[in-house]
């Protein structure tokens, strides 16, 4: 867990409050709204180090012809995202990645920041850019070599080539290495034969294969001398000129989807297809004329995995615009809850802001601080990639971290979308389902970010399985008092109510009865080893389990493991939000100016404390909170929510959006005109005299 | 609380299992294997009272006419639900509801339990046809006299009047009472003026508005002499025949929509229409020729609530149809689940089918469980709903209790839907994206029933002032002796580190620590104290809390309240889990045969421990549960999964969907028969001796 629990320092953020050694927050609302932040510095911060072409890419899409269309049909939305991607070729948006020999800027990392944006303007928009050149393109770039380069990457960049990223099989989702499409090499005439056997194995859910791809990477069983080397990737060409599809290849339309239906998303089969040698994407393996297969990467499981990596930033992106959707919603929720009034107060007074009802609160402010957890977690996973795709940091380690860190990020970012726009789309009641006001639009959309580009399950379990490798790596030839040492603390936490009741008792002891002084025991460092302490007992506790299953059979084996899978994936999502607290926390450190030091502490201790609620029971059945301290949890975040609930403006205001991204109706001050307008209207009645007056007053007299 | 805690008993579950007295479940696969349940016994008692009037219905809804299509574009879609509505009248279906002198049957509970089945052939169809004759045909029914009846109702049935229920206004969804549209009695003409006098005042999300209605049933606040006399309904005729709007009646077309996008959702508004006198419903409240006004009901308050409650209907029938279209999404997901096949267990086996995934087993199950007890409350509530409208239990406390049920039921069964039919397309994979696949249209149009006829949130806070209301009537009149024991008691529990650990201790000491004793302390009695027990406790703890703002200013009570107002709203669903609960125990209850009511035993001790398991951290912290027995709830639910994994197809078998219901082609079988192919291709493959030997393999030589 080199990534997860070993954090030397915690940045200790009371430092740069105003006060100096002051107690992390203020405590009434006085003294709550003196404090405010740097709306633009925050905005830098939260577009992190690639703000620069993030702002770029925003100014390009205020253009209204890059906008998702409400209701159009299908067909007619497909041809437009198609539009849409020339004008990103006539935008250069296409070249960021690129080499530079074939006129790009070999800037990933600006790259993947650049396109991400597209989410604002249409998230068909988005994800066919990433089919085109993330995925189609990527494949030709990262697994082919310079011959393939010098004869597609041209026609990728300018989309002379439309293509389709050939992987996925009716029958195999997220299990690549079994797909049933075959590659047989032919000796005879130096070609590849593809073949779908039978029709699980047609490649499915594919953008741009419905209609617009002429080509098509393709990932199939490389056979040749009677022997299966895997799954390797292939160039193959499916239509021609006039979009008919090419002898022995066939397809089917998947029809209208939940959303992103700008995107052709179809079926690909192939009849004995045959392409030339050239054609297999060669980097990590290649055939002979004479048939005979040579790989620098001997072991087939780490060949495959290496190939598979080379992909990673379909995932890294998700994360990317997750997160900025996911700021969308909460900005038009949040800015129409501080104009909107619904039901007097009961003291006389007038109809009160939604934001001001404590569940309102409550429902928005713990969103926007895990919102602004991923924006940093997010840049940290954005330099990684950048690092080992520049060439700059590229280990094999650096690589692993990459792949683990954006498949612990990916999952809890897109889960977050949909759970936050839903719940941004119901604080707006009817309105949030208007279409005009975009939160139903980019539910449906980022609908399928949760199970492509890896199911967040499955990815969790990958992530999960890395944390138990990197657990048994520590006893890898540990001393016997080393051992010892793990088998008290371990055990001890896992039958838990021996030790646990006794620490129980203990913290009990330790803290008073005010309100001001259990807030002591939640601050960043107990967050910290409160949401770290979980990610490393949960790690043991399935390792503890698993265990036994070394000495079984492979089935009973199996089954060992498929009892604890909840578990594991539970723990990989506790590691997640761990890099996510670590990284809000890191981001804050950043800060200069006092008053967003102190806002933004707030937010992520209203983050932490989000994280130690959502997960309270696991903290108090292992002994890790006392029932008070656990009943604190819910008290202190009520009083955070309460803190920040004068900022909140400021801190959706700092995600930087322009009225040409927002574009809903309900956040455009719409909604203020018209409460002015009716209190306007009560007020001259009542100058006018002619008021009505209330049956009710009438009957008290 | 009288219907929440006090019930004299529970079902002795046990009782009815083969062993007599054994314990609640079997231990062993193999035991578990041996009870099942009788299917078609499991499809009447989900159908419930109304059990002939669902096949009707279901057995109509057959017709291809009747269902959603994807991808149609709004206008058509709006025209073809239009059509299936005539096609309704064609069958009868409008008649149910109505009085017999019009035709119809009087059959209040038959009318919504077929209306409800609508769901599976279009959500917009059964919305649309709420809105005609559940809403505007209700308004007329319920708020109107015979002359009314006698004017309009005959073409409400037969769709000549298709008309909107313009309630909503731009300004004021839930809060109904502030409205700001007047109806201003002129005794010169006798007429009512309407009129919206600002544009926070258009009527606004009315169904039938935007293209379809000629007439609406339009809330304003009636004005007579001078004196408001709070919200009436009035007839108002909108469009002529060739559907223009008629003088001083304008609006605009909502416009696309997250989903029911078959149903013509607008705005209206008035710029001084005048209606007749008679056009106002004048069931619970008049207006003479002279201006004077009259009522039954004296107070304005009791007299508001009692016209809203009569059109309760709404959201009786949201209850129904949420839990309908949730068992659809959970049918297609299980199906699936129990054929598609991913990834070879390591054991060197066939590939799991993914039902048996230990996460796959908890991501589904539980779901399964809930959604048998919202079938099991919902007739509950249809009975209820029944009872009042047919007049034959229409009591003041009746009709109460029933808008109290409704307003604790529908939230959760709304919510549930979107959380369970998400859960079942991301356990679909990208088939679950698909529209064909149905998942992701349910949703869509599912996704308002949490806001619309009540906010969620809204109604589970009148739940919850019920409960404050129910509570405090507790102690009228009482004695020293009985509030001395509520003191004692209740601080103990608010504290709860005082007697809460203690009690905590006892009840590690109480129980053993094999896994089945555990079990003995999580059966149905101990469910049902402990849900019902929190519920108790999170009312009197509110209540508690709100006791001293009866001392305070009217601001700073009104500020006490909001500040426990997520905890009360908290209280209400615990209210309603509860219910549920109950419901499900008196519906296994009825169950004669021995394996059905097995395997229902175990269903409900999965929703029961399911309800435990999501607010374990409560129990802990209220010391209600030890940590060891916090800790056995979640082992519990594993073996609870893994009993019912072998019934599972069984149980959504039960909903007695069939293929003209499900429609979606992932459930069809077609899977199952792709991966059948795909065996034998593999099968014959090896048998040739042509198959290719895999790399791996061949490095081992």
């Amino acid at each position: 867990m080199a990534d997860t629990a070993v954090r030397s320092s915690i940045p200790a953020q009371s430092k740069r409050t105003p006060a100096g050694g002051a107690p992390t927050a203020a405590h009434t609302a006085e003294e709550a709204s003196e404090s405010c932040i740097d709306i633009e510095a925050v905005t830098d911060l939260l577009l992190g180090t690639w703000a620069d072409t993030r702002r770029e890419a925003r100014e390009m899409i205020k253009d209204p012809a890059f906008w998702r269309p409400d209701g159009m049909p299908m067909a007619e939305h497909r041809e437009r995202v198609l539009g849409q991607l020339h004008l990103l070729v006539e935008h250069g948006a296409s070249l960021r990645a690129m080499p530079k020999e074939y006129g790009g800027l070999e800037d990933n990392g600006a790259n993947l920041a650049g396109f991400q944006e597209l989410v604002l303007a249409d998230p068909s928009l988005q994800i066919k850019s990433g089919v085109q050149w993330g995925l189609f393109g990527s494949a030709v770039l990262q697994l082919g070599t310079k011959k393939h380069h010098d004869k597609w990457l041209p026609g990728i960049v300018d989309m002379s080539i439309p293509g389709a990223f050939a992987m996925t099989e009716t029958g195999h989702g997220s299990d690549v290495a079994a797909i049933g499409t075959t590659a047989t090499y032919d000796p005879d005439t130096e070609e590849f034969v593809i073949h779908t056997p039978f029709r699980g194995a047609w490649k499915d859910y594919l953008g741009n294969a419905a209609v617009h791809g002429k080509a098509a990477t393709v990932f199939a069983q490389l056979i040749t001398g009677g022997v299966n080397y895997g799954v390797h990737c292939f160039y193959v060409p499916i239509r021609d000129d006039e979009g008919a599809f090419l002898d022995g290849v066939g397809g089917e339309d998947d029809g209208v989807k939940g959303g992103l239906n700008g995107i052709d998303n179809g079926r690909l089969h192939f009849t004995h297809v045959r392409v030339p040698r050239e054609n297999l994407l060669n980097r990590y393996g290649d055939v002979a004329a004479d048939g005979s297969y040579t790989s620098d990467i001997s072991s087939p499981g780490r060949r495959f995995f290496t190939m598979l990596g080379a992909l990673v930033q379909g995932r890294v992106s998700l994360d990317g615009a997750a997160t900025t959707g996911t700021a969308l919603a909460l900005y038009i929720a949040t800015t129409y809850a501080n104009q909107r009034r619904q039901f007097d107060s009961g003291a006389g007074t007038d109809e009160v802001t939604l934001l001001d009802y404590g569940k309102h609160q409550r429902r928005l402010l713990p969103l926007i601080a895990q919102n602004y957890a991923q924006f940093f977690s997010h840049d940290e996973l954005l330099r990684k990639f950048d690092g080992v795709f520049s060439g700059k940091k590229d280990t094999p380690e650096e690589r692993e971290d990459l792949e683990t860190l954006a498949a612990a990020l990916k999952p809890l970012s897109t889960w977050n979308a949909l759970d936050t726009i839903q719940e941004a789309r119901e604080a707006c009641g009817g309105s949030g389902f208007l279409a005009e006001n975009r939160m139903v639009g980019l539910h449906q959309d980022l609908d399928v970010y949760v199970t492509f580009e890896g199911d967040n399950n499955v990815l969790l379990q990958l992530v999960g399985k890395r944390l138990l490798s990197d657990y048994a790596s520590q006893f890898k030839g540990a001393d016997a008092a080393k051992l010892a040492k793990y088998a008290v603390e371990h055990t001890a936490g896992k039958i838990f109510h021996g030790a646990g009741l006794r620490q129980l008792g203990q913290s009990v002891a330790d803290f008073g009865s005010t309100a001001r002084s259990v807030e002591l025991g939640l601050r960043a460092d107990q967050q910290h080893e409160l949401l770290a302490g979980r990610v490393e007992q949960m790690v043991a506790d399935v390792a503890g389990a698993l265990r036994p299953a070394s000495k079984l059979s492979a089935s009973e084996a199996a089954a060992v493991f498929n009892a604890h899978q909840a578990q594991l994936i539970e723990a990989a999502r506790a590691h997640g939000e761990l890099l996510q607290w670590e990284a809000f926390s890191d981001g804050i450190a950043t800060i200069t100016d006092a008053g967003t030091a102190q806002v933004l502490t707030w937010l992520r201790d209203l983050f932490g404390l989000h994280l130690i609620e959502k997960h309270l029971a696991w903290y108090l059945i292992n002994g890790r909170l006392s029932a008070q301290r656990a009943a604190a949890v819910t008290r202190y975040i009520d009083r955070l929510c309460a803190r920040l609930r004068p900022h909140a403006q400021d801190l959706v205001d700092a995600y930087g959006f322009e009225p040409e991204h927002v574009r809903a109706p309900i956040a455009s001050g719409a909604e203020q005109a018209r409460q002015d307008e009716a209190r306007a209207y009560y007020e001259n009645l009542a100058a006018s005299g002619e008021a009505p007056v209330s049956e009710k007053s009438l009957k008290k007299k």
